[in-house]
């Protein structure tokens, strides 16, 4: 199959919108955690949590319009900070739960049955059920003028995991960790190591570590 | 265990950098395919895709610093377009191998062994290979100051697809496509569904589709 750009337009609005998302392929399962500045905790499940660069460590995510979803931008640009969870098998009917429209006055982390867990680093709460939660200084938010979205850029403060996740040479396996991945709006996968690559070479084949 | 930022910097390099690209959960697995304006073809991995939003369909890639890794953004930035070609089990080794730095005048087609399509919409070149192949026309290229790497904007062009794997409300299962996903820097897993789950409302749990 074949479509064009008009082939897409002429696509009902949520059969347009379901597909579109599907087709950057796997994407990351995460919790974005921030606090108001009169102490509010709020939870928000994000999939497009993207790597920039390790040096300074920095990880991104993208941010609907302010005007629609107002709560996570808002408190994360007036605290300065927000956290990444992992969302693991467990816990995915949670993180889900969370996309709902709560008032501002209700903590999605009380109303999908998570805990919230400060530390001492930064203000953010992290989801204590999470087994890889990351803290994070906001470094910059970036508009991008084409849909009125915008990309949060974070610089990691504190990484919090267990001990045995962390391989000596700085491989994480998410798979132990029975971190899931999303496909388009509403798609939950588990996943299963194939294989890791070496580091690719001009006249040798990758071998498999 | 708790890392603060110093134990961070504390790291060697590589197991740094190995570390911190694990950290955003799992990520896409996609071959860029650009070509230059005197008809090469270039090929290039990217686990930095990212969905940015549907209406106008819009997807992102982050891109190494121009310093660094000329060719695909050269050839992209030249022609104004490219595709990005979904990596699927059958073909992660040559996918990878891509990443290795070939000189250029050699297509990365020809070295690993995949290839090079073309259609009537675009002018950059397709995988045969991929089952799931999206052209783009280069809408934006944002510099991100903090660690002088881009991100790429396009906007979808044309789409090919098996027949069957677009389902009648827009969802695309991809692992049906045996899609791949990718762990840190080198690693490679398969996907297994879980569930898709229903668009969540305050009031009641997400249920099962």
């Amino acid at each position: 199959m074949r479509l064009q750009r008009s082939d897409l337009d002429s696509l009902p609005r949520r059969q347009r919108a379901a597909f579109i998302n599907c087709l950057s392929g796997y994407k990351s399962a995460n919790l974005v955690g921030t606090v108001s500045r009169d102490g509010q905790p709020n939870l928000a499940i994000v999939s497009s949590v993207v790597h920039l660069g390790a040096n300074p460590p920095l990880l991104a995510f993208i941010n609907r319009p302010p005007s629609v979803d107002r709560h996570t931008l808002e408190y994360l640009t007036d605290t300065g900070y927000f956290t990444l969870n992992h969302v693991h098998a467990g816990m995915v009917e949670a993180a889900h739960q969370t996309s709902a429209r709560y008032p501002r006055d209700v903590s999605e982390f009380d109303a999908v049955g998570l805990t919230a867990e400060f530390g001492a680093v930064h203000p953010a709460p992290y989801v204590a059920e999470s087994r890889l939660k990351i803290g994070l200084q906001v470094r910059d938010i970036k508009p991008i003028e084409l849909n009125g979205t915008v990309m949060v850029i974070g610089e990691i403060v504190e990484i919090v995991l267990p001990d045995q996740a962390l391989a000596e040479d700085g491989y994480v396996d998410l798979s132990q960790l029975d971190t899931v991945t999303i496909g388009g709006l509403d798609g939950y996968y588990r996943v299963e190591p194939m294989f890791r690559l070496s580091y690719a070479k001009p006249d040798c084949s990758p071998e498999k570590l």
